[in-house]
């Protein structure tokens, strides 16, 4: 079966619209079938006919689109709504989707409050529709593999955690010169109370705490506002402090000049290391005090059937795949989990996506990022 | 537009057929309508089943499927098809797609010999069909930017150029344990003359012709059969000579035990180098005598609009795009050149692609190669 | 001339003994004369023996050995004093050796207190003896190149310096079971306030100094005593604040298993930014945001005279120099400087070392991280 | 005790000279007592007092310094010569020095024809002196350890020899511009019988016998002379038949452009492949078809006491040795091996290193490409 999707954002001069789209349609398994995709309606059309739509399937508005997509036989709606516009305008579709029976998939980070977060939170659990949060940095294979590798206790007990997440498009004030990606960005009514730490920083804080199992209890901060005339923070510092007092940092930055999407992530343990880096996605080394590194690669055939790993590789190793294959991902695992309820059927837990929780995971770690950095980087509680 | 698509070969248990499907769904042009993904009918009936295609445009027989499709009207039948069977079956099938009218895209090697090869040329020219060779490694940006430097005169007078393809795949005898890749490359009836020379050799070679612009013109090779039991060639070296004196070597490899898909090229001029490697393919770097290497990468923004690199890639610089995303590059500018021709348009010449004349000369290469190796290696016009 | 050396501390066991020594030797600029190499009078004498020297230049303590030396006639007693001892065993010796006339040349970190340091720095000024403190690290060439680019000018305003210092080495409490290395750096009496941070986050710290010409004003530390029973950090993350309002981290860890001596610098300028890594200390990464990714080379004929880079490289660029090659800079600088105030001339500024205002900037750095740690990682000024 | 080594060629403006000598002083083991260092006197005595010789001791010829050097008494006299000079000034200095009773260090190769080769081979075996030629890239420990795993047959049986060497300092005219090491080695009075393949193919001929434990029964050459005017080969390749039927191939230049030492091997057996790469040299990549790739690492500790890649490191991992160290090892093994001689000891044949039976090869090789390649690369016996 094929699953139909509606967009809510994402027109033409988007950036990671069309990402979505890719990664919708390169498994064959998702049409997009309607959209609302601007609040700019000749925008929205244009973007609507690129992309095939029939013209009554285009929108100026969402809240008309959720409305009159709601309306429309079973075997013609969405079957669930995917959210590219900016952080802002993140709560409001995404809660009148799940009102309306959608299941939703919603960029990050997930809106603007722990408020709107635990609303949504709350909303999902009652609609029971599913909910995807595209932290897709955990849909590459090797990501997968460092969680198992963790989770199965080959690390042995957990120490340290190590992520970083460096860009550096921010270093110049491209908001004040049409970059549509960045002024949003830098414009707090739009990204809410972060800038680079909700931008980037959240993806951070999702895959330490994804891979390693463990979620943060506390953090200190100290945030930066580098590029002139900017409000927000475009660099920070995190000291984080996990459960079981396991510690470690987050350093995110976009005005680390010249670095593309540099985000990487290390844990140790008390008996290995492991160590991924997103621009070198397909291999993961592991380190060792007694034996020598390995390097695991993704796509190789001798992983069990079991491990997570493999069933998230297209190609075999060497044919490298990348950032829209491992968002790809987190599209094909929720489409398998709405074709799983519909059917009746329990979703494989190995074809796991972000969702919800980690959506008020990652509010929470932003007010309290603010927080301390507000407050001289006092410790302060997530 | 849409384009849309029929498939001959590709069925379940294909390697490379969910790799075309893939490549052509990526960029949202291209739709699949038709096939006879096998020689097996119920192969391919659950194949064209499972891509959601009507029972009345899934064939037993390729032969039945271009008689039949070939009468569709014009806004049903496919634009393209699309032939990705093992060598033996790409001549038939192109052949007589072609003179039914129909544009095609196939899978490399072009065919089992040189006289094969020329009477598809003449074949293309009569009809005027476009016609595509997915010697799919051109599509990387990076390959086309080394392309674009070369022929720019950047690194000066070419001197030297250094291909190598190593597999590991073949190292132990997967064709008599039921690995269908293998069992068909390793039959000369299915395969031809050459088994790694055919298989990922002509990539090297054509790779080669392709970022240096120079064509080769004799050559000495030295052929191995390393697997026991095993017919054709498994592993392989050639002495290159190409045109206007330029040295080279092409080495390849299907028994280099551990090896994925390490394909590379190096070329050398009088002003510098460059060095592309398949496995890390954002990454192109370019070695002088007088300054700091140099890496280009992939996406970033401060190519000119000119070059031909920036036009290949979809998402910025540090988000890996990869093998398939290369792929999509050539089923791509394939649709945009049928589109054009269809609005008699001229086609970007940019927007290039592997064709008719690149299979002639695969085969040329093939069987100067296989005629050297069996003659002590002695130098072989091409 | 060649210089002649004594050595305090050092002895068989030791690590960093023959490290100096082979430094000393490398250029055959200087000769290892006399030595009071253990606490152990007969591991003193048997090291001598190895080394070659004469049973009367052989002595059980330092407090002799620096009264006996600085009685020998001019031409037979050392120009020098190499002190390797733990931290606790710096001060002593370095200010009798003062005194009595020597230059002296230190392992780092300096001493144990600032207030030791302080001391140390006065005796320096009012003796006129030179001074080196072992931040080997400046000494390698792409070091020496980075800090000329970010000096020069070339990467824009400094905005951003991250340093990070990963070993893997005290993950199992190997003080406990015989490692000598280990057993004084875990013990307060001997290593002083600070584990990690004195063992190589001091190295860190200076590098991150060198690097970029800026001074730390205030820092907030977060260490932790990870291994059982540790007394002092054995790994530790600081936020640095420098001079002109430029801000930046420094992580450091000895129990990051598996690591081996993984310590990086990047520093970000509004220009442009770069990095380098100790393990694969040939190359410098140079990143733009409108052009490639440089890569500068260690030994490559291209650079101008003036440069500081040229001067410290001994083969030309592709023959690895290594640890041992940047530890002899310090020694073969240190002794151009020695002879130079022999001579009367005056010292080329490019043959720099590390010296005793480096130890003192150690040594606050120390203390500033330690209490900021004790006090929930208060800003804390240095 | 101390090594006294006499040194014939290495004077002022000598590229090997000064490496020979770092080598020699690394370890403490070896003083350099004598020389006769150009065939300019006044550079022979320049260089000697500089490197802090007695005149006496300083000859203007080698004839005159094997002369009377061999005269001194035991206590005073060299243990062993070091020739460092241009190719046609080995066999003369290398046969004088054997019969007056010195052992003797040769650079590479060991002369110009194979003739003389066998000439010395004999001398050798006639006088019982000792022999090493400085094939000094088998000194690094990760080559060692390759070999050491291909002979303990943790690859299984070996099935193909990949060597490549290039470098690009040729690529322009330097012999015309004064440049004293390229102006000999383009001179066949003073190269001998062939340029790159004599300079750098020997290298890689001898590192491919030694890390696989077989030897070369027959070759094909393509040799070319790329540089304006130049006589000798710049750049070659050749496919190779070893022992056993194992195939391989060797690739030099020195007018790869750009390329610094780009030296390299790879070995593929039934099990598994290693690779290793001078410009890394710390690195041994070990690939398997059944397992994650390994990194095996110079100075690691866990290695077995037996094996003879840890007695070749000096400090722990992540310190990086590199091309002095490596060729330090040849120098200590040679002199660990003269003391032991010397004291009626046998030899730890760990301590291995290239002598004259691997010079013999050398040139057999030579001739034999050189052969091949004036012979339309017919495939010659070695």
């Amino acid at each position: 079966m094929k699953l139909r999707m509606g967009m809510i954002g994402g027109g033409e001069g988007s950036l990671i619209g069309p990402v979505h789209r890719m990664a919708a349609r390169l498994d064959g398994l998702t049409e997009l079938v309607s959209g609302a995709f601007s609040s700019d309606p000749d925008v929205s059309v244009a973007t609507g006919i690129k992309e095939g739509l029939h013209s009554s399937r285009i929108y100026d508005t969402w809240q008309e689109m959720i409305t009159r997509e709601s309306q429309l036989p079973e075997n013609t709606r969405p079957h669930f709504l995917a959210i590219v516009t900016p952080n802002h305008l993140h709560y409001g579709p995404a809660r009148m989707a799940l009102e309306a029976g959608f299941h939703v998939l919603c960029d990050k980070p997930l809106c603007i409050s722990v408020a709107e977060a635990i609303d949504l939170y709350k909303t999902v659990e009652r609609t029971g529709r599913l909910f995807c949060l595209t932290h897709n940095y955990t849909g590459y294979p090797m990501v997968k593999r460092a969680r198992e590798m963790v989770l199965g206790g080959e690390l042995g007990n957990i120490r340290k955690i190590v992520v970083e997440y460096f860009q550096g498009w921010l270093s110049s004030p491209v908001e004040t010169t049409g970059n549509r990606q960045a002024s949003w960005r830098a414009d707090p009514k739009k990204a809410g109370i972060a800038g680079t730490m909700a931008d980037i920083g959240t993806h951070a804080f999702n895959l330490a705490e994804y891979v390693s199992g463990l979620e943060v209890a506390a953090l200190s901060a100290d945030l930066h506002s580098i590029g002139p005339g900017r409000v927000l923070d475009d660099d920070g510092n995190v000291f984080l402090l996990f459960d079981k007092g396991v510690c470690g940092t987050l350093l995110a930055s976009q005005v680390a000049i010249g670095e593309e999407n540099n985000l990487s992530v290390r844990i140790y343990g008390d008996k290995g290391g492991i160590a991924w880096r997103q621009m070198e996605p397909n291999s993961l080394t592991v380190m060792w005090p007694d034996r020598p590194v390995q390097i695991y690669r993704a796509g190789t055939s001798f992983y069990d059937a079991g491990l997570t790993g493999p069933m998230h590789t297209r190609i075999p190793a060497g044919h490298p795949e990348g950032f829209i294959e491992a968002f790809a991902n987190l599209y094909r695992n929720f489409g398998m989990h709405i074709i799983a309820l519909n059917e009746g059927r329990s979703h494989d837990i190995m074809a796991d996506y972000p969702g919800i929780y980690e959506g008020v995971r990652g509010m929470k770690f932003l007010e309290a990022v603010v927080a301390s950095g507000l407050n001289g980087s006092a410790r302060t509680a997530i």
